[in-house]
């Protein structure tokens, strides 16, 4: 058996392999504090290239960064009825004002700081920006309102793992208003589809573009959109959603507008939102039992270069090397962006540090030894390639971008062979049962439907959802049929799947 | 009397005026959480422009962005005795993890989901990330650790103002860990030289570096640095703060490590940070009682173009003429951007929509008519100029980088030469009182001074604070002296004024 840097392998324990990726990689950690997790620098560094593709996205179909309230008054919930029956219960509440000591030598909340209404730690921003947007807009002429919000919020989850659910995370939140539903409507269109645009473009993982079942909406949406992918696991995972919520929160927050008749009427609302889940998506689209693979084009470090050296002779020639190979190199571009170079110089020996690389997953990794600044070239590795191979330098940094390129493409290709081998058409509830037995692979079942307590309580028992209706059908008939689990109508097909 | 866009001015009643300012310029608002602001789509483009400069310094000097929990155990502030007499009294306090419906048709924190230990919304946070370092942190091998955080904090602030002191606010926080006191020290005055050039060469806001008094140093540091800036109203701000915390912290902590000769030691930390109070400290440096105006380099965008039509012919020539003066103007670059330039098309009278830009301070404003088409120019004012100038169009762009070089340049000028008029050098307490009494202007005293209860209770009475000893005297004799308040031997001038 080879022997894998990551233990255990996904074969053996696919969870387990997972935090253990996640710790080897340098990602996260676990903090101090039930649920929250901490973003190590490289785990960050991911984030903040996501962040900074899809904010330019976002600016470019029109949306304004803004900041709204850490905190949402309890009273705004209650206002929100089917809000509070939806995820608002598990929540961070905030009672008092202030710390004291509690004559033990510790302390303890001051009872005379009690706040008059509870405060919520916000699990989604929809109350507070609502009330904001109330103010904001009195005619026509104020709408569309295109906001985004980059922000942290928390849910109190009861299982949490790290990026894919935890107390605290972070994410954007985008919320506009509409003179018109068709406005809206194409609004909510739009995002999703800058959301499937770069999941499959930037992070190399394929999605599928769907709307929500009515059970599976976001509550008090009118329709709620997600791109879903699959993970290695076969499970999928909801990457993204994009929320038509009709005039229901406009009603609830008094959002309404002159139009140019001079009649007041209620405006249509809009949500959508990526997290920090994305990384774990990332993760468990590419990595392997050794470790992350970063797709290039959000890889916080396009390539490593390790100089080798025994001594203070081969030192003084190696790392001069590696300096102005790193200078040649950053001048290259992929992806219109100037390639990212690292030389890491730590004091640990070699295997080690090559390894460390690997498990973080850096797209292109660089060994410089005496012998290749002698013969004036690299020892050069893709994260994919079995082993790396000796290039004339000036071939490698001109070859580089293009190696990035076919590394990124050879990435989406390797998940969406796996996600198609996994998906099937079924058309009777006994091959739906025995897709998703007990020890089974599993995968993606694309099946005729009708919404309701039978496609419930048999999803129920099987441990499967109906992830969404795809937008785009990507199998199986594109027409009306039979429903598995009554027998009655079905428009359109759902793909089923299990889910994180 | 000349007619203002803000109305009350600075001389009527500077406080009120910021407060409208903040308004006209559509900075940023009070939301329904007390304390908390909203910050608006034009304040927050100013905060976006402050953190991509200042962070593209942090990762230039070394520092890596990560993310740490948000909440804070109660117990962590309690091994923080000292940390606890300091500001983390008034604080967030989080008890519950529950909302359930109260039986009366609203919502109650569930009794039955008390947390065992509270946990307090980071205020800053040095006691998490330190109990994190104390993980990270084992051999000399692993210093120094260079980490900055992009957060929000929550300092439940009795008297709030927007920008200025709010409950929750937008920082940036380092903390660095260091294997000796002259490396951390180091750290310490060099992330102040980052801020203070930010300051003055962004910002154009100029600034005074210096080391606070014991008294007004962070709670556990060894030495606290900071920027102090003057406004309009004579008044200091504090705009950043650098500390040296010498290993007080790694003491509480744990933060230790094994040199290279294999004994363990505790380890040297840093922390520094600026917050959205920037965005204050630049709107009273600046704004006049015409609104606000941008700092070139900062602004969220560098010139709009305002069409000016009154039909559908006009309207045809205009139109066409303003999008190709905006690609023109966005092909030219000012300090190694590209110009950021809006066409506002909305359907006001072109008055008040020359007004709304004003107050919100846009560096350069273009007017086009029918008439400007015909000749091939613009009419265009920068928003330091009484009226505005028509122009060759071909020149306009031409000059447009260099326009805003001026009024850069003119700003950090004009902030310069009030505050150079504000400051004196003082010598003797009766003078020192006399500068300070009711009803005078007030400004910028450099006196000497000694650290204890009789410049406390002085200054008190006066309503004055020592600002910091400047580490580079702008005024005054540099070397000893005798202090104003005991007579006693002085060995450096402190800058004392009222402050925020």
């Amino acid at each position: 058996m080879a022997k894998t840097a990551i233990s255990p392998t996904r074969s053996e324990n696919y969870p387990e392999w997972y935090q253990q990726v996640v710790k080897a990689a340098d990602l996260a950690e676990n903090s101090d504090v039930r649920g929250c997790m901490v973003i190590k620098p490289w785990g960050y560094a991911l984030w903040e290239n996501i962040q900074r593709r899809l904010d330019t996205r976002f600016k470019e179909t029109g949306h304004d960064n803004a900041y709204f309230p850490l905190f949402i008054p309890m009273s705004f919930l209650e206002k929100e009825a089917e809000h509070v029956e939806g995820f608002a219960k598990e929540c961070a509440v905030v009672t008092h004002h202030r710390l004291e000591p509690n004559g033990k030598g510790g302390l303890q909340p001051a009872p005379s700081a009690k706040l008059e209404e509870p405060l919520i730690v916000r699990p989604t921003s929809e109350t507070i920006i609502g009330a904001t947007f109330a103010r904001w807009v009195q005619s026509y002429r104020d709408l569309p309102i295109l906001i985004n919000q980059w922000a942290n919020v928390v849910r109190w989850e009861l299982r949490t793992r790290m990026f894919l659910r935890t107390a605290e995370f972070l994410w954007q939140e985008g919320h506009t208003v509409h003179a018109t539903a068709e406005e809206a409507q194409e609004e909510t269109r739009k995002m999703l589809d800058v959301y499937a645009e770069f999941a499959e473009g930037a992070m190399a993982m394929p999605v599928i573009k769907g709307e929500k079942t009515a059970g599976e909406r976001f509550p008090g949406a009118a329709a709620t959109y997600s791109i879903e992918a699959m993970m290695q696991d076969r499970k999928a995972l909801q990457a993204g959603t994009s929320h038509f919520l009709g005039q229901n929160f406009a009603k609830a927050q008094e959002i309404k507008f002159q139009n140019q008749a001079g009649e007041f009427q209620y405006a249509w609302t809009t949500s959508w939102g990526v997290s920090t889940r994305l990384v774990g998506g990332l993760i468990m689209s590419h990595a392997d039992d050794d470790g992350l693979i970063c797709p290039p084009k959000l890889a916080p470090a396009h390539a490593v270069i390790l100089p080798i050296f025994k001594n203070d002779e081969e030192r003084a020639a190696v790392l001069p090397y590696c300096e102005s190979l790193k200078n040649e190199l950053s001048t290259q571009e992929y992806d219109g962006e100037k390639l990212r170079v690292r030389i890491d110089t730590r004091d640990l020996r070699g295997g080690e540090k090559k390894w460390q690389w690997v498990k973080r997953g850096v797209p292109l990794r660089v060994e410089v030894g005496p012998r290749d600044v002698a013969s004036a070239s690299v020892f050069a590795a893709s994260r994919l390639m079995e082993k790396g191979v000796g290039v004339e330098r000036a071939k490698f940094v001109a070859d580089a971008p293009k190696m990035l390129g076919e590394l990124q493409q050879q990435l989406f290709d390797r998940a969406k062979r796996a996600r198609d081998e996994a998906s099937v058409v079924i058309d009777t509830l006994a091959d739906f049962e025995a897709f998703f037995a007990e020890g089974q692979p599993g995968g993606l079942a694309y099946a005729h439907f009708t919404d309701g307590p039978e496609m419930e309580a048999k999803c129920k028992a099987l441990k499967v959802t109906p992830r969404c209706v795809p937008l785009e059908p990507l199998l199986g008939d594109d027409g009306a049929g039979e429903c598995l689990f009554t027998g009655g109508r079905s428009e359109r097909r759902a793909v089923f799947a299990r889910a994180y």
